[in-house]
This record gives structure tokens, C-alpha cells and sequence, in this order.
């Protein structure tokens, strides 16, 4: 089977107009298969805060009410994904911004929780890999933004490390998928105040180890988690690190490699 | 050949959740291909009147400074393209939202001009009609937002009456086109407060008489022009009226129709 390669660029590089904008000149110069899916960043909590909207989290979960779900819908799949598909277009990368509702690409229902109203907030039902999959025979870079709609015409949002994985397990019945997860830090480090401290790969039993011994910092325990489910369900590869060093981590000599 | 439809909706119906709602129930059901081209309504003069940015319209044209684009582009692609298209989903009308930018649909440049600079303002270059039937060829119906982006990645505010003339034009190539600007009125009027004085049809003749007589509203006389330039160019026919007739105004049952 071919290489594919899905991309999570997450908040603080998009935050950085020069960083993101290096990001995506090197991305679009990535020759293999690819699928970009970009998170929002602060972007949206900062335009919440003028427009006198107030945001909630729960465990870095968004909660997603009325007001907050505009906002979303315009920062990520308005001026934040057309301003990638735009520059990608000027590096001659032919993107396609997409959210789930677009071609139907991702199905998904609003949460139910016993506890918790999380608002306008998604969980996937399906995800159309056979769609993306023409579009990449067609020539064409999907551009994923973590907005989606259910079956009645409802917009939702949903975490994008979670469209990224998905992504990533249904692309895997036609390539060889390698997930990245890619943001401001060298990969999973053992001092999350110290660049230098990657761990360069770690397996189910080694992490286990970590977790016991509490040496992984809190807010990477999802993405681990995530990346192992993947694993589990045909990717063959995910890869945690810094974005500003794309192509190194697509050839594994940089970032932390999570295997089975 | 066989048809197309290129159906313009205009911004008072955006405006109107009622009406679009209907309206989208309606454009769903039509069997024929189609495309649908936005605009923008009230909704970014609004936004942009909370942030206390300020708004210049000329000719009916808006000067577009660079927190104004990220309004329009916010609101445009984001806001309004991802609310139609999870509606036209949910009735089972498989829609893809397309800014210019995406699939490198429409590709323009920074408006010229001698005397006045409108800011972020795109001038068309080329549009892809071989894309845009592709996706038509693949069950896909393209909803498009004014937005577009010139060879630098630069995003730009472009007119959604010129976009669907301009598809309406190019489309004519693989199709027997038929360009319909719909919006909350039932066609050309005499009385521009009377909907029962709609003119139902207008070739180049009748169109000078008017004109000389001064009995054609002069918001309407800029989408006169542009309906034959369409006809000049391969464009079988130009259909104005009401949203909410749409399917009478397909079957040419309502509106102003005009010919050559």
C-alpha cells in the first residue's frame, strides 16, 4: 500500500503567523500523500473575550454553547482553515479546507454524557475514508477544521487530535498511515520544561512505567492515549514532535515514536 | 448538453433563518445539477460593528481593510458556508462547501484601480470549471463563498453576484447553464414597492427603454448587467426573482427572465 501521512498542527503554532506560515511551505513541499488537521488555537478564546463571551473547559474540552459554537465555526473553518488553504495554494499545494459536513466527510452526534453538558460538542460516528481518499487521487491536500455536523443539520464541535486519529485509523484500509502529531515541543519529554529530554520511543510497557513513575506531563496523557488507539486499529505509525521540523519527524530522526 | 443550475442567494435571505431554511428544503430537492453562490448578508456588517471596526461601502462594493477581511472570511466561509451546507446534509443534498482558495477553484488578484483603493477586493483571473465538474461529476453540489485568494496566498473579498456570473460563464463549457439570481424580491420591478409590477421578461431593447425611462431600480441595473454579460457568454438564460419560489422560478413560472 501507498504512505499516507496525517498531520495534527496544534494551537500555539497557529497562533504564530511566521512559525505556521514556515509549517506550511515545508508541508507543502512533502511529496508523499498527506491530510492536514489543524486545531483552533487562542484565536477563538480571544474573539470570545471581545465579543463578552465566556468560555468553560473541562478536562481541555471546550464546552461548546451557542455563542461559543459561532465563534468556532468562523475561527477554525472560516479564518483559520482558509488562510492555510490560501498559503498552501501560493507553495502550489492544492488544498481542500473541509469541514465534516463538507461531502459528508465526518458524521457525528452531539455528546451525551450522564454528568457533564458539554454544548454543542461532537463524538464521530463515521468517517467518510473513501471521500478523502478520491480527493487524494484527484491531486487534492484535504484540509480537515474541527467542525462538524450531525444528522440534522447541526454544527459541532469536536477536538481535532480526535478528527486526526480518526482520520488516521479510517485512511488505513487503503495506505499506510504514519499519524503526527506535531506542536511547540520536540515530542513527549521526560522534563516538560526541557526540550532536550525527548523520549525518542516508547511502547505500551515502557509507558506504563512512565505513568506509574508520574514522569509524563498530564496534558500529553490523551495524546499517548490516542495515539495508541490508533495503533490498534491499523495505523502504523504515530509520531509526536515539533512542527517546525515536519520533514525530521516524517523520516523518524526526530520526535517520539510511539509503537505498540 | 446537459443543465446546470447556478443559483445566487442574496443576502437578505441569509439574513432570515426562516427563509433560508426553506429555501435550502428546496434547493436539496432539486434533481437537476446544481451549484449554489453566497453571499454574505448582515451578518459581517453586524460582527464588525460589535468589534467597533468600521465599514465603507462604494458603489455598493465593501472597502475591505484587513480586520474587515478577517470578518468576511470569518463569517463567509465560516460561519454561513458551514451552516448551509450541514443544513443541505441533513436532506441528504451532498453539499461541499468551496471558498476560491479551496481546490484552487478561483484564482483573482488585489482589485487595481486608478482612483480608489478597495482594500482586500479580488478581481477574477480564472475560475477552474473542469474542478468544479468534476465534483459535480462525483455527486458533489458546490456551495461557494465569496471569498478567494490571489498567487501569493493573499484571501480577498470578491463580489458573490461576479462569482456566480463568472461560474454561471465558465460552466457553459460542459453545461447548458442556467444562472439564477434569487433574493427576497419577485423579480425586476416597475415599482420597486410593488411586488405585483415584476417584469417578467427583459431582452437588450426593453432593458435601454427602461433604463432611459428610469423605471429600473438602480441597485437592480449592476445584475442586469452582469445577467448579459453572462448571455454574451454561453450562458443560456439569466432568471431574477424570490428565493422562496425557487423551483417556479427553475421551471421559468416566476421572475424576470433575461434574453438577449
Amino acid at each position: 500500500m501507498e504512505n499516507l501521512f496525517v498531520i495534527k498542527i496544534g494551537g500555539n503554532i497557529i497562533d504564530d503567523e511566521k512559525k505556521l506560515s514556515s509549517f506550511l511551505k515545508e508541508f507543502a513541499s512533502v511529496k508523499a500523500n498527506k491530510i492536514l488537521v489543524h486545531g483552533g488555537g487562542k484565536l477563538a478564546t480571544k474573539l470570545a473575550d471581545t465579543l463578552g463571551i465566556q468560555q468553560q473547559l473541562i478536562d481541555g474540552r471546550r464546552i461548546t454553547d451557542a455563542g461559543t459554537l459561532k465563534i468556532v465555526t468562523m475561527v477554525y473553518a472560516g479564518y483559520i482553515n482558509k488562510n492555510i488553504v490560501a498559503q498552501l495554494q501560493s507553495h502550489n499545494c492544492n488544498a481542500i479546507g473541509l469541514s465534516g459536513a463538507d461531502a459528508n466527510i465526518i458524521r457525528a452526534h452531539k455528546r451525551i454524557h450522564p454528568t457533564i453538558d458539554y454544548g454543542f460538542v461532537g463524538d464521530i460516528d463515521s468517517l467518510n475514508a473513501e471521500r478523502l481518499r478520491q480527493f487524494i487521487d484527484q491531486g487534492l491536500t484535504p484540509i480537515i477544521a474541527p467542525i462538524t455536523s450531525d444528522e440534522n443539520g447541526q454544527l459541532l464541535n469536536i477536538n481535532a487530535d480526535t478528527i486526526a486519529q480518526e482520520t488516521a485509523k479510517a485512511m488505513s484500509k487503503f495506505y499506510d498511515v504514519q499519524l503526527i502529531y506535531s506542536f511547540e515541543k520536540s515530542g513527549v519529554l521526560l522534563d516538560a520544561n526541557d526540550d532536550a529530554t525527548v523520549i525518542p520511543s516508547i511502547n505500551q510497557t515502557y509507558y506504563s512505567t512512565l505513568k506509574e513513575e508520574k514522569k509524563i506531563f498530564a496534558g500529553m496523557i490523551p495524546k499517548i492515549d490516542n495515539a495508541f488507539a490508533a495503533l490498534n486499529n491499523g495505523v502504523k505509525k504515530v509520531i509526536i514532535g515539533k512542527a517546525e521540523e515536519l520533514k525530521s519527524l516524517m523520516e523518524n530522526k526526530s520526535g517520539t515514536t510511539i509503537t505498540n
